[in-house]
């Protein structure tokens, strides 16, 4: 028997056979990211159905320094879940453990599996009038461990913070087999060193998270979305600032698009429509919300913040929904960008943050700087703007070849782009991680201290590199050099 | 010359005469804590002005390998910032570096030096009608270096999160010098690791801190402050859901304190008055805020929250406050607690935390237990409910010597209260830290994997040891056997 082949009967032997194949039938349609972007080999999939398996498994790959690639609904977008090509990994699917262990409703806190769904976290929560503040597209595949690994964003972070901020503890296998159990559903804890931070965005390289403790909020009682049309991202900017003021804890999302996005919506989408009768070089769309006792007062608070900011010049035209049909159209027009996108043609898509009171000066700059610089391209920046992240996506000349053009002048745009946001102070990656996409542009553009820091920490908790190797942490600099 | 001498014009050559001195008048007033627990010696007492010199200067350290103990305000509850007795370490003041460097205030962010003092910190964020949301008792002479590095908490937690819920970005001095460049204002950052993370809370053993930008919110339009009589710290509970239900976010605080407490205020600040005519086994007083545009509500809610809670019967008595004088005179009292135990008599201090819906539960069983197991002993919980973070005090029997009994019995007492709060989940430090106090204690009642995880990245960013040795961190399980 090869070594690989001892390592499987191991492993096989600890997971049983529901928990452990080599079926490529059953392997392959986990070794490509859900956008086709990157595809891996594999020595096989193991797919615990406990953390105490997943320790003895992960105790197993130490001993014979197997690579652990951990995956939860394989819905990232840095690649950050996909084996390298080498087939020396072993792909490790949290997904089997999917169980809600504890709900504690009046404290407000629930705890999961790492396998857990976005929405079933969703639908759980509601069905105790409660809701989990973090969402996102992928909610039907996205893990909770996945979440956490990545410490994802969404359209609700203004409020209630990435997923960092929902966290109140974890448990996580380390890479020598250990189980830190850190789910103790403390408010306060100064322990020491708080372990539990590190894992959060550590993308699987530091420890594979297997549960975890979230808060949840009380859910809303009624909602208002207003479409907003705006001369500038400037203008947006302003009203972004009226409103925080005026509507403080109410306002619960704030997103912007440019005309362009808008049109390939419209195009794209056969049911969508324009909220605004006129045309506007700018949009943004507005969510307001109230408690449950609150709820009399909402279009009183809307009244007040969309009047004022009329009378003070900060919009051009509104409208604000009057049923919740029209508040999901709202978002669905947002939502659907991407796709719009995607089908008008190749594009470069950058998960960019900049200082917030500097965004509108980012977008203003940089995207006629990337269209002079790479002739025929257009440059749209779409998203979060109350949290300084825009979605900054570069859309190829007519006629490039999707595959060919990303892989040419789209890595040289890329890397023009990433040097524009470095100048402003900003980072390269705000929601969607590093992965192996982002990886070697974080060793060229990170502060050289941080990146030696982040090499200690990986050397200290995973000295035999086995924790999805590749990823998130930057190869030493004499390394890099070919 | 001596080894130290050496050392010694060094670290004059780097911090020039303001910056270094080892003149015993100007550095022993530093080597004891300000509740005069500890005390210790030091080669020096170093001041750098700048984050440049301090980096200089920590190189210098690392060359001649002398131990770094940074201190703030010294106002810390756990000896952390008091060098050992071996005289072989260099006290580090960050006091002289008080500047604000960047104040924000559309983004309602603020940058400056660790040595800034909490009090300024609130005064500047005021006169740009803003506030910062964290305080404490200590705030005319805790830093903000201090409180990051303890992640330090307070009476407005519930609402707003502990110190390290505040901080957007941190600049530290590692232990070989370099400077760690975190201070990016970033809303989202998903670059890698967040090694602020690791730093927040850390207490100096794996860097320095040396500023950070840290988050503002609106200020306070209005507060009402109610006192109320309960039968229980059960009954404290169930009124603190109400509240939660009722108020949601305009819910500041949350503190409770049982009759014994009111009665030593009452007993030992001749000012001091009972906010209600009746007595009460249990008090709660309870802060509702409103933001500067909804202030005209807040009568409304405090009539529907305390009146529903009347109807549902969750409160004996309760009086809110008609004045700002009023308000305050009620905090005056939950604030004069520990200094009127004090002068009752010796005391031991526990500042632990177990799951809010376990607190009532807690310190009905524990209390009892204690008094029975140490005879003319008096156990009282006090503080923040609405956190699980109770100030649990044992009074010693009468008669008792100051300093000999802490020695002696409050010893045994300590552990066995941390013994029960182990057995219900929770943590032996809450906000205080571990410092030198509780450093032992956590080594024996820890978990065996985070404690190595802790040694591992110790080891990893400080080889030597030389960033406050002996705290914090505690010794391996060979090393802690005599």
């Amino acid at each position: 028997m090869t070594v690989t082949d001892t390592f499987r009967a191991a492993a096989a032997d600890i997971l049983g056979p529901r928990g452990f194949t080599c079926d490529p039938e059953l392997v392959e349609p986990w070794l490509t990211d859900w956008r086709g972007r990157y595809t891996g080999k594999a020595v096989g999939l193991a797919s615990p159905a406990s953390t105490d398996e997943l320790a003895r498994f992960v105790t197993l790959c130490a001993a014979h320094r197997i690579p652990i690639v951990p995956q939860g609904g394989n819905s990232g977008m840095s690649g950050g879940a996909t084996p390298d090509e080498s087939g020396t990994s072993v792909l490790l699917s949290l997904r089997r453990m999917d169980v809600i262990r504890d709900f504690d409703v009046a404290a407000q806190q629930i705890t999961c599996d790492a396998g857990v769904v976005l929405q079933t976290l969703h639908e759980t929560a509601e069905e105790q009038g409660l809701r989990f503040p973090l969402t996102l597209g992928g909610k039907g595949s996205a893990t909770v461990g996945g979440l956490i690994s990545t410490n994802a964003g969404g359209t609700q972070v203004l409020r209630h913070g990435t997923m960092r901020a929902q966290v109140l503890g974890i448990e996580a296998v380390l890479a020598d087999g250990e189980i830190f159990s850190g789910l103790v559903p403390l408010k306060k804890d100064n322990r020491g060193f708080d372990l539990k931070q590190m894992l959060i965005g550590s993308e699987g390289t530091l420890g594979i998270i297997t549960a975890a403790t979230l808060r949840l909020v009380p859910q809303i009682g009624e909602r208002r979305v207003a479409w907003v049309g705006l001369p500038s991202i400037s203008a947006a900017r302003e009203l972004l600032l009226h409103c925080e003021k005026v509507a403080s804890d109410a306002l619960e999302g704030y997103e912007v698009l440019p005309r362009h996005c808008l049109e390939s919506v419209l195009a794209h989408v056969p049911t969508a429509r324009s909220p605004l009768a006129g045309t506007h070089a700018w949009h943004a769309l507005v969510e307001l919300v109230a408690d449950p006792g609150d709820a009399g007062q909402l279009d009183n608070l809307v009244t007040e913040v969309f009047e004022s900011a009329m009378e003070h010049g900060l919009l051009e035209d509104a409208v604000i929904s009057t049923s919740e049909g029209q508040a999901e159209a709202f978002w669905q027009i947002r939502d659907s960008i991407s796709a719009a996108e995607r089908a008008i043609g190749p594009a470069m898509q950058h998960d960019i943050s900049v200082p917030v009171a500097r965004m509108a000066e980012f977008v203003e700059t940089a995207a006629p700087q990337v269209e002079k610089r790479f002739p025929g391209t257009r440059a749209v920046g779409f998203g979060h703007l109350g949290d300084g992240n825009i979605h900054f996506h570069v859309l190829a000349p007519a006629g490039a070849v999707r595959g060919e053009w990303e892989r040419g002048d789209g890595k040289a745009i890329s890397a023009f782009v990433h040097d524009r946001v470095t100048d402003f102070g900003g980072s390269l990656s705000a929601e969607h991680g590093i992965g192996q996409m982002k990886r070697d542009e974080l060793g060229r553009l990170g502060d050289p201290v941080a990146l030696l820091l982040m090499r200690k920490v990986k050397q200290a908790l995973d000295p035999q590199g086995i924790l999805n190797p590749g990823k998130l942490v930057p190869l030493a600099p004499h390394a890099a050099t070919p």
